[in-house]
């Protein structure tokens, strides 16, 4: 089959690869529907996380249930599936408490951006969707498999409440996503922070009442301007620098909360400044899977679209290009087709 | 009137002073039933904070009103009140989402190891005991001032459940009474680390069901196993050093809670460990006049006895040898008759 394989910073190709197999009775394979790159496979793009040797990569997909293990109940081969960039056993203690990408089980989702994949623990990873989709729902259930999920974690994390005023560090897929779920648990003010035209679009159709494009203090300082001078209720941090959780922890009202959704990167928290600021701080890889049976029922009655961060489609072949073009920000997220 | 004054660190006099008197009609003057030496004054008292000048100090305090400011609505002279050692107008929106330490109008409390006290925004600040405390509820009464208040925030920051697994970082006053405040609140399992023996005798006395007295990775490894090898569902840290915050930190499972009290000192977080942590994390300065009517109430039909953690009273004049023997650990906490 064919796969993409990061080879070193900046080098990605699709390559002809083995064919993925049950390897567990618990897995299972499936063929995908569509795979998209994500901001935090940039990372290692950029070189800012190593590349130690090459590997598959990719972690969002969407497609039809091939084959399955033995011990597989929930799911067989013809369904269509979505599925967390997480595999959990969705049973046990911290799956139950809803931090399944806590799961005692846990296991990383590799090489999704390729024809073929294979789940582990596919009944707690794994959600079937009632029928095979409307082609055009397809890229909106792709995105409940990271960013939007992830941008739904956040929110929540941030304990969005109907009535509160939210502030959204970071303009990608992610941040786009958390300013169409704070509007969906019903915030009242949602301000999104982005310098970029498109995706200042973008938040405002998601939902965004105010844009700042202001950074750091600045931003700040506007954020506390539209918020009667004490700062958001809740603020949701999509980038994962030093920069933006500060911008992030100060942008919060006393008492408020930040929800932490981007992969921290040489990020350091003052613990003077944690405890003046008397912010609840939560965040870390969302449980998209205990977000995810929600998620699509809202997209398949067409509540929500957060499909529309996909502002490029390319097909898998054309990987590399996907890649080049959300590293340059010429687009905001790049749809694959197997 | 007599009060007290540190001059630099370890010195520490008690001194005739001017009365204070009504300066704002919002302010209140009481004279001191009862204060006590907090082990957040230790850190000035060991050079840790500087002391730039000598000053008065001291912010824990139960006593009789003497006198009011013209504003004042909620207290008179003769009652006998219980404050927090943070002023708070009460009336902001900080106040009434409950974190009075965040006041818009906050004011610290500064010179209650004296005979006579100012409270700024006394309606906002004290709160009355229905008629005048018998004498041996007064201790307890004086802990809910602070180290009662900070203990109970800690306990709710850290979401202590009925029927959840608590440990608690710290045998100070504070974490002594985030275990009984852990055991008000329903907690199952309550995990003291502690290395004292009268310390630890008095956890189990306010309902410590486990001690602990292994600290750091060997501390966390114990209340791992304490707990299902998951960690604690809350964890109470009462110290404020980089050691007790990871420590805390650590001893948190997956989707957990951290309530954080200790004043931190030199605390720095890593943001990619808190990424992985998935915990939850709150603390501060607590806002003890949000429980304040709860905590009194508690104290007067005699559910709870915080005032156990006074294990030596001097009187005010001997305020010098109250530090010192706190500093040397002889005392957990000493009560000053003024």
């Amino acid at each position: 089959m064919r796969g993409t394989v990061i080879h070193a910073p900046g080098d990605i190709r699709v390559e002809d690869l083995p064919e993925p197999q049950i390897e567990q009775p618990t897995d299972a394979v499936i063929r995908l529907a569509a795979t998209c790159v994500c901001g935090s496979d940039l990372w290692p793009y950029r070189g800012l996380n190593p590349v130690k040797e090459p590997h598959p990569i990719g972690h969002e997909y969407v497609g039809t249930v091939e084959q399955v293990g033995a011990e597989v109940r929930t799911v067989r081969p013809g369904q269509f599936v979505v599925g967390s960039f997480f595999a959990s056993d969705n049973t046990c203690q911290i799956c139950r408490a809803g931090y399944q990408t806590g799961c005692v089980q846990r296991d990383y989702i590799v090489g999704a951006q390729a024809e073929l994949l294979r789940v582990p623990l596919a009944d707690g990873t794994l959600v079937a969707t009632p029928g095979r989709p409307d082609p055009e729902r397809v890229p909106s259930l792709l995105a409940a498999s990271d960013v939007l999920g992830t941008g739904w974690f956040a929110a929540v994390a941030a304990q969005v409440r109907p009535g509160a005023s939210v502030a959204v560090v970071g303009d990608g897929a992610v941040g786009l996503l958390g300013v169409l779920a704070a509007r969906e648990l019903g915030a009242e003010r949602i301000i999104a922070m982005s310098r970029h035209a498109d995706r200042q679009r973008l938040a405002r159709e998601f939902g965004a009442t105010d844009i700042v494009t202001e950074r750091g203090e600045e931003g700040v300082a506007r954020v506390k301007e539209l918020t009667g001078g004490l700062g958001a209720h809740s603020v949701i941090e999509a980038v994962g620098t030093q920069q933006s959780m500060l911008q992030a922890v100060r942008a919060t009202r006393r008492g408020g909360h930040v929800g932490f959704v981007g992969v921290s990167h040489d990020v350091s928290l003052d613990g003077s400044e944690l405890f003046a600021s008397l912010v609840h701080l939560h965040g870390g890889p969302a449980p998209v899977r205990s977000y995810l049976p929600d998620l699509v029922e809202r997209i398949l009655r067409g509540a929500i679209e957060p499909g529309k961060v996909f502002d490029l489609t390319l097909p898998l072949e054309r990987a590399a290009e996907a890649y080049d073009a959300m590293d340059s920000r010429r687009a905001i997220k790049v749809l694959l087709q197997p």
